[in-house]
């Protein structure tokens, strides 16, 4: 297509979900819920269609995969619990009050309202969870509204595999037409994000790209809102008591989750920091690692050599696990190292290098973990392998709660669990909106926007805003009714 | 001073506010809402110094100024009791689950922590309740966050007297030193806005400014969130039944909202829809109007003028109340009048004039009014006057909750409670974050951000995340605990 027939294209699908948008939002919630499970059915049962070609065009394990799968309906399940539940709405209701402190209070009831169209822009890494159907489209569906998915030329016909289950789910419990669409191509998804229609944009995916989305959608006459989680080098802090005590454990499980999936994971802990003084550098250096494994696809392989190359060239860096193998194709997983007053001097060796890596960072005195907790960008994750009475884990979990959006202790940060609590988010350059998660139930609320409503009469009122209405309330600061 | 020296003088300011927001963010909820108090208590003290400062200043009368004071001390104490309650922290406990359908779930618990210094733009309309110490800084503070106001240079003698009782106020509560500080000058709000410490924008004014403002908060290295609360032009949709039944008390209900204050709040109704068969173009050609009042300052009248000149010259637009008093300084209340049609081809003349101007636009077939709530950029308010059985009311309701953040029936947009379920904000250029609201205790939430805790022992978790902790939570999906 040329520039024009491309902006032609795109505005229809923009138009399209605008349409089906206003229908869906007016849909009731357990309506919305039934499809979200429909969804959720189909998906399970093209298994067998669907896992062969993204193992085709990913290069991912099968057993991997069918996890995978299992972990996008379940999460669609949740959103429909969620929306059956109602509490996400966080309905307010303030009856009139002549003596209110300030002044007579009118009758005044908020609840949330889908924001309209988004654009999801699919990842690589995860072909089922991240991508078409994952938990951005899934929490916008579930919000009540249309969905246009840009989608990840890594995996082409998965991409239209899964939309294919997707919309036929729809259309069968009813759905509005349009209500879930695809675009492809770079040019396409720019369009896609500065349609008038489209009401807010979600990303996955690397700093540059996802810069240059948050970039485009922040410029528009109307600036519009963009959830983008980016990257993240996820540091792993050990104190000197830990690695005394358990640095055989430490091992086995850094090894595991820095190379699990090849690496290929946003929440990868990159950075080791470890005291000088313990075994854990030797340790390391003589552990099993796995067999090379195929990278995603040719641009991540690249990508993954560039920033490897990069970070062993530095001078301070040096090889601990890094051979002819750490830069082939496939690639073996590596190891390099440094020590902490280097990488103070030289933060850019914190640069996130997507694959299987990691580097080793040496520390003599305890009390530098702290400023180089300062010098962190945001981060998804920050994680402390430490005793419960280290004297310095108070305040590195503090520190690391300001820069992190989920903070570790004695665990590994590869594997995010979708729950009621889940966080997974964090300041630039995690993600462009920090208050907010891509990953668990409260992932809903981005793609919904407080609206009140002023004396109306009960007739007129959202269904959940009544007295005794059918969602849990705050009634006049008290929580009441519902499910709650 | 020199740009050097502002930009030093900035990065010690913000430098100072990083210092005070860390120690800050330490000290208990209750710790804060006692400090929210002492100032609350400090200004309601200070009332009989700052009242005929404000009015030297901004000309406004002394009940309007005594009364915003009246608000703006409620709105301190209001915070507090939102930090005691603890409800606003949205505190989410999942306890680990091996039997969790998505794989086994470790323990994951999740609260919100401080952003860290905000920057607060103040407003010159509300020289109280939108400004020194206003809602942006009352919210941000309660939230755990050092504040660095920039002042509104239409009321400097006030704003430095109001920081000198907020500071004394602090400090006898024991709370950080620097932890409330202001800048002013139009290069230093820009040089603090891109200071690396600050981690967050509040603004309240004009579009441009506020826009300007938004695009180098998001134009930073690390974009950071701008809550900016722009323009609105608040339109009134009348019915034809309403206009039938209660033309007068509509004629007066509407002149006493659009001149309060000499037409300068933001929601001010600076558009009236009516049926042309009706009397109220009649009615209003022959009420009483308000005799002139001074505008806050020279920038606003000179702005005044010309918005309300532009819009009087369009050729499809004709005077009703308008004569050589019309933008005369004081300026008299003036309504200019136009019909639904031309409003469809001439969008711009729903721009917003700020002072005691309003336009009548008049329709033929109700189902015009579809047509021009579906035109409108995002407002703060929209307002139905009309009757419980009209036929058009839930398609007008419905459209206008799609493009505004508070939705009226059969009241003024005038006069903004602050309450639980207030929600003042809306689509951009009402706002720059419609996720949020600047009024309201739901105000607090744009100045914290999630954070889930994994694994932690008890002894190293925040407080409220403790087993039976001392806030409510939502512990496995179901509300428990604290004062729920």
């Amino acid at each position: 297509m040329n520039a024009a027939q491309t902006a032609r294209s795109v505005a229809a699908t923009a138009e399209a979900a605008a349409t089906a948008s206003r229908e869906w939002a007016r849909a009731d919630r357990t309506v919305r819920a039934a499809a979200l499970d429909a969804v959720a059915a189909r998906l399970d049962a093209a298994a067998d269609e669907l896992v062969p070609t993204a193992m085709r065009e990913t290069h991912l394990p099968e057993p991997r995969l069918r996890g995978e799968l299992g972990r996008t309906t379940f999460q669609l399940r949740l959103f429909a619990e969620v929306l059956r539940d109602g509490s996400y709405l966080d309905a307010r209701i303030d009856t009139a009050d002549p003596e209110w402190p300030m002044g007579p209070r009118p009758d005044i009831r908020r609840t949330l309202v889908p924001l309209g169209p988004v654009a999801v822009f699919a990842a690589s890494n995860f072909p089922f969870a991240f991508s078409v159907i994952g938990g951005d489209s899934a929490s916008a569906l579930a919000a009540g509204n249309a969905v246009v998915v840009k989608t990840h030329p890594g995996h082409p016909d998965l991409s239209a595999a899964t939309a294919a289950v997707v919309v036929a789910a729809l259309a069968g419990d009813g759905a509005p037409q349009d209500l879930f669409q695809l675009v492809s191509g770079i040019d396409e998804g720019r369009e896609l994000l500065l349609a008038p229609q489209i009401r807010a944009g979600a990303f996955t995916g690397s700093i540059a790209g996802g810069r240059a989305l948050f970039d485009l959608a922040q410029q528009r006459p109307d600036p519009i809102p963009f959830f983008g989680e980016l990257g993240s080098v996820n540091p792993v802090f050990v104190t000197r008591e830990a690695a005394r005590r358990r640095a055989e454990e430490i091992t086995a499980g850094f090894v595991g989750s820095f190379t699990l999936g090849a690496g290929q994971f946003c929440t990868k802990p990159g950075v080791l920091v470890h005291p000088r003084d313990s075994d854990l550098r030797e340790l390391l250096a003589a552990h099993d690692l796995p067999a090379p494994a195929p990278l995603l696809n040719d641009r991540i392989q690249q990508g993954y050599v560039a920033g490897l190359g990069t970070l062993a060239g530095n001078d301070g860096v040096e090889p601990l696990r890094f051979d002819d193998g750490a830069l082939a194709d496939p690639p073996a997983p590596s190891l390099v190292a440094t020590d902490l007053k280097y990488v103070l001097d030289n933060p850019a060796v914190l640069d996130e290098v997507f694959g299987p890596a990691s580097l080793l960072v040496a520390y003599d005195d305890e009390d530098e973990l702290l400023a180089l907790a300062e010098l962190l960008p945001g981060q998804l994750t920050a994680t402390v392998v430490g005793e419960e009475d280290d004297r310095i884990a108070p305040a590195l979990l503090e520190r690391l709660a300001d820069r992190a959006g989920r903070v570790l202790w004695n665990q590994w940060p590869t594997g995010v669990t979708v729950s009621h609590a889940q966080q997974h988010g964090g300041p630039y350059p995690a993600t462009t909106a920090p208050g907010t998660t891509s990953v668990g139930t409260a992932a809903i609320t981005r793609f919904l926007r407080p609206v009140a409503f002023q004396n109306l009469p009960q007739s007129l009122l959202p269904a959940e805003l009544r007295d005794g209405g059918p969602a849990p309330a705050l009634v006049n600061g008290t929580p009441s009714g519902g499910s709650r």
